[in-house]
């Protein structure tokens, strides 16, 4: 039965190893490469490569394809991409009865400050209590923590679980738009092709229950000047909340609906 | 007209990039990787960028699609890969009339003595005189200089010029079948393609000539076990000598056919 299941693995590995070389010899067959372009070429993935920023750049031009691929036809909230900015292990932020959870942040957060409401329900309609709600979202300088940010390593970031009606919120700051990494060979990929780096601002949300596949989505703002061209067109139209102006804070909620595990 | 240029290669940069992305998300489509497979998939990628694989592999894999796609409804000699082995500036060896070209080797080179001959046509079978005839090949080790042997940086790499019939004559030994590296992420997947990682024995020869294509190629000897199996598929009928025994050295030769320039 290991060996069974061994066996299965490796013949999905290779399936997948042979597509991605099929797929690139079409592509090589309808560009027509002529020696130097193809050299030039691979010049330009190596850099990518040995920069590390493969990742970037296929988290930034790929990963909503491999999700669309696979949720598009299905029910319950769309997925949108984990991104490069993800962290494992952030706090658990505790919640008091009636109070917003707060979000890791410094003691002089600089920002907006946001109430983000939430549900979760299953397909059936039946709230998910007890949901392991995972948030993370760049600061007011546009700045992801652990990444290119000198806060806390888990600055903007945590997770907490849903009440018995499924419903959670939390206090933080209101997110904004940023640009991807362009010093390297993945900017230099949209100069190219004469695309901006900007993503529009967003929390990244994670949700997690037993017997349910896990959502990995984003949360976005109506009215963000570049929903429509996203470099990493991560938007989906059930991932749009509206920013509500109460004076000297905002406030946005949003619905979401996990799918049972197949 | 300088801008007019820049432009140009600017669009045709931007189709290639183009026609890349939409291959690599066809592959995602129909691969319909989970969010798993995807991720492993792209750590892969990463580890081949990171340890500076990406142009082995892709010489390994790709480049000889690039050349078929080109070239393989032409008149003349097929071109084959340049692989990832070329070093720039060889020695010139000096040719004395009636004698062979001794190319670079040291005074001990261990291995079979062999004597190579070609002559140097254009496709409406005029001899090309005077032509760049640039070789390359590993040792009896199956070692490339410059890369994974201790010998000096331009052992068994040298170019001549052939004489006013077009023909040229060298003295080496004779090159072995190689593996590719197979200790990083490329040895991975050819482990997971259940694909050995060897190379028939070839010369490396490329061809320059004003008002002519520039040939890259490789010639290969009857017999040899990994023909058909080729990790890099970059054996051509037109490429196939017979290796002949004469007691203490081999001899062997082939006919070359340059195209004119475009
Ligand atoms: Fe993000
Ligand atoms: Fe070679």
């Amino acid at each position: 039965m290991q060996q069974q299941q061994v066996t299965k693995k490796n013949e999905r590995v290779e399936e997948v190893f042979n597509l991605f070389i099929t797929h690139i010899q079409r592509f090589l067959e309808e560009a027509k490469l002529n020696h130097e372009e193809y050299t030039n070429f691979v010049k330009w993935a190596d850099r990518l490569g040995r920069k590390g920023e493969l990742p970037l750049f296929a988290d930034v031009f790929f990963e909503t394809h491999v999700l669309n691929a696979m949720y598009s036809d299905k029910p319950g909230t769309q997925p949108s991409l984990l991104g490069p900015y993800f962290l494992e292990g952030s706090p658990l932020i505790e919640s008091v009865p009636g109070q917003p959870c707060v979000l890791t942040q410094r003691p002089d957060e600089d920002g907006e400050v946001f109430y983000f409401k939430g549900n979760v329900k299953n397909t059936d309609g039946k709230p998910l209590a007890n949901t392991k709600v995972e948030i993370w979202h760049n600061d007011n300088s546009a700045k992801y923590s652990g990444f290119d940010s000198d806060a806390p390593k888990y600055n903007l970031r945590g997770h907490l679980y849903t009440d018995d009606n499924g419903d959670f919120e939390v206090k933080t700051i209101v997110p904004l738009p940023y640009s991807i990494p362009t010093e390297g060979p993945t900017g230099e990929f949209l100069t190219y092709m004469d695309q901006h780096s900007m993503r529009p601002a967003h929390l990244h949300i994670m949700f997690e229950k037993e017997a349910h596949e896990t959502l990995i989505t984003q949360v976005f703002f109506e009215g963000d000047e570049w929903l429509d061209t996203d470099v990493a067109e991560g938007v989906r139209p059930d991932l749009m909340t509206k920013l509500e102006d109460h004076g000297d804070h905002k406030r946005a909620s949003l619905d979401f609906i996990m799918r049972t595990d197949e």
